[in-house]
């Protein structure tokens, strides 16, 4: 699993010169092996830190928790796991993984080694040779993820899938009575029933008239008249999705009528301008321009982004980026109108940059009703 | 809020003649201020790094990312908040991260800065000054956890009517036809409502046949005689619950009759232990003893485990530990019988240590029918 992404990093790394290198971002360890461990709860109280990759001569090695083992395996890597959790002595995760590291580093006489320095814990640090200069790689493989491979778009395909399902389910719950918690537990079995399993779920579902602070949902009543934003993320074999939709509770206002024209007119004036050489600054300036001429308030946040191994990564679809689009590249767009306290409205789609342009990776109805 | 947790803090610090300390656990900064961030989507793309807790001569800084100081606000301490998610500027919280923590820490001349080194980014390390000795603190606070505070146990107590709220949601749905994810979507939306929001939710929900594996529920369909395992954590402002019942598809038959039985006595025994300076080791010892002696395969896993701002800490009810309980801890107790492949019991109750002995913080129903 991910050779091609470990073939990228290989590649890179050579060419910098780096023969020993130690990975700790939870992206990139995702990003080079397909492992991910779960986060629904939190960091597990058994574990030492953060999975983690060491680079040597060209071989890699995914150290992590022993109950980890058999996902980690599946990376198809060596494996290094550290004791977690025992009835038979103290909980220390701790010493465990820097005996690990230790181990796997061994007694590399290696002048430099290339580390992720934000996310090693410091007392790590000690598991590799002091004599030894570090060389933050931190954002190296940024760049590297951004165009996903045959692998990746089969688990972002599948992914799509599940905010679809949830999407669904969510538009058909929305009505007068029912909560935003209402909605969400319905949106939330949909999601279950089409994964198979738990996954974690993230973002929006709000009435639209407080959906300008974004957020989870709460104990709040759909009202008759209210929009009702609904953007979730969801992350399957370590990948996140994303989308968005707007939904209403009886009939739409006029000015809603309206509004969510213009909302979905942006989002095909997005989905025309993605193509490969496309800049992420010009893409995002020509959708807000068309938000401001048809009179309405220009929304605060990006215009789009990408996603892969975390929710909200490069390429960003924002002002000051003057980023290319390329062939590979999967992005999410999502033009909003927001009247805080009295309405709102999103739509977002997933696109895959081909170089006939973008290909609609999302399936979710998007019509008012 | 939190201020005894300080209070008890500074004690320990000053008595270790220590005045300059910085807290980067998530389990110590919740415990220490009561901020706890989400965790359901895993790391924060936009973060620089987990919060952190400055303490400098008896007084306490709290430094968050800036979507988060409202809040962190809550918990009295001065925030220090530093910039995420931009639209102006390439996504940066590590560097910003970075100068807060500087501006935080100031020029101080300390010679010795105690630092808990287990989730200190190695980056942040260049915040402190050089000169500065490090003294490893991690761990220092977990013995301080073990005692709750009467803020800590109102806490736990509203998040025990979760777990509670959820565990009736479960025993109404399992039914022989349903399949654990329907479950769990029940229960899920029951905790949904009794907590008016969406709250990090773990652990198992499995036919008793696979509960042996533990783990969340699948799209298993469950079959007349099958009993059912709901083993549930929620973690509420920052506290987590826990809680576990089994319930039946259809009639039971009659071992699990006599198991169910067998469960529930070796979980009275265990209540039944727990008093001021009772040991843990002992506790363990005699609920293994019991379940021996019924003729059952003893449980491989804990007999029971602390809860807090982890949903698995001191005191840890296990065979090599010593420690003595004390009035104003809160454990959880849970002996199971498990037949793999065949069926599986498992029942567990809350208990705050009071100088009269245990008082079950659980009102879960755990009958068979």
């Amino acid at each position: 699993m991910h050779e091609e992404q470990r073939q990228r990093a290989h590649d890179l790394l050579r060419e910098r010169k780096i023969d020993r290198a130690l990975f700790t971002s939870p992206a990139s360890v995702t990003w080079l092996t397909g492992f991910a461990p779960p986060v629904q709860t939190g960091p597990n109280p058994f574990a030492g830190g953060p999975p983690l990759v060491w680079y040597a001569g060209g071989g890699w090695t995914l150290i992590v928790l022993d109950g980890h083992a058999e996902p980690a395996a599946a990376s198809g890597c060596p494996v290094v796991s550290y004791l977690g959790y025992s009835i038979a002595a103290p909980i220390d995760g701790h010493r465990h993984l820097l005996a690990a590291l230790r181990q796997v580093v061994g007694g590399t006489g290696a002048q430099q080694i290339g580390v992720e320095q934000h996310d090693l814990p410091h007392y790590l640090r000690a598991a590799l040779p002091a004599s030894a200069a570090l060389i933050a790689l931190d954002g190296l493989l940024i760049p590297l993820r951004m165009v996903k491979t045959a692998e990746e778009l089969v688990k972002l395909r599948a992914n799509f899938a599940l905010t679809d399902a949830g999407l669904a389910a969510a538009r058909a719950a929305v009505r007068p009575g029912s909560t935003e918690l209402d909605v969400w537990a319905a949106l939330e079995h949909a999601i279950l029933k089409a994964a198979g399993q738990r996954v974690p779920i993230g973002n929006d579902c709000t009435v639209g008239r407080r959906a300008h602070h974004g957020g989870g949902p709460l104990d709040v009543t759909i009202l008759p008249g209210d929009s009702f934003v609904v953007d979730l993320s969801t992350r399957l074999a370590g990948y996140w999705s994303d989308s968005c939709a707007t939904y209403y509770a009886g009939e739409p206002s006029a000015r809603q009528v309206a509004m969510h024209h213009t909302v979905s007119e942006a989002l095909d004036l997005a989905i025309s301008l993605v193509r490969p050489g496309a800049t992420a600054s010009a893409i995002d300036r020509e959708v807000r321009a068309f938000m401001a001429a048809a009179g309405y308030p220009v929304y605060s946040h990006h215009t789009g982004h990408g996603v892969g191994v975390t929710g909200h990564e490069e390429p960003r679809i924002v002002p000051y980026n003057d980023l290319t689009l390329a062939a590979g590249m999967v992005i999410m767009v999502e033009p909003g109108i927001y009247l805080p306290d009295e309405t709102a409205i999103r739509l977002e789609d997933a696109l895959l940059v081909t170089e006939r342009g973008a290909e609609v990776l999302t399936t979710h109805d998007k019509r008012m009703k």
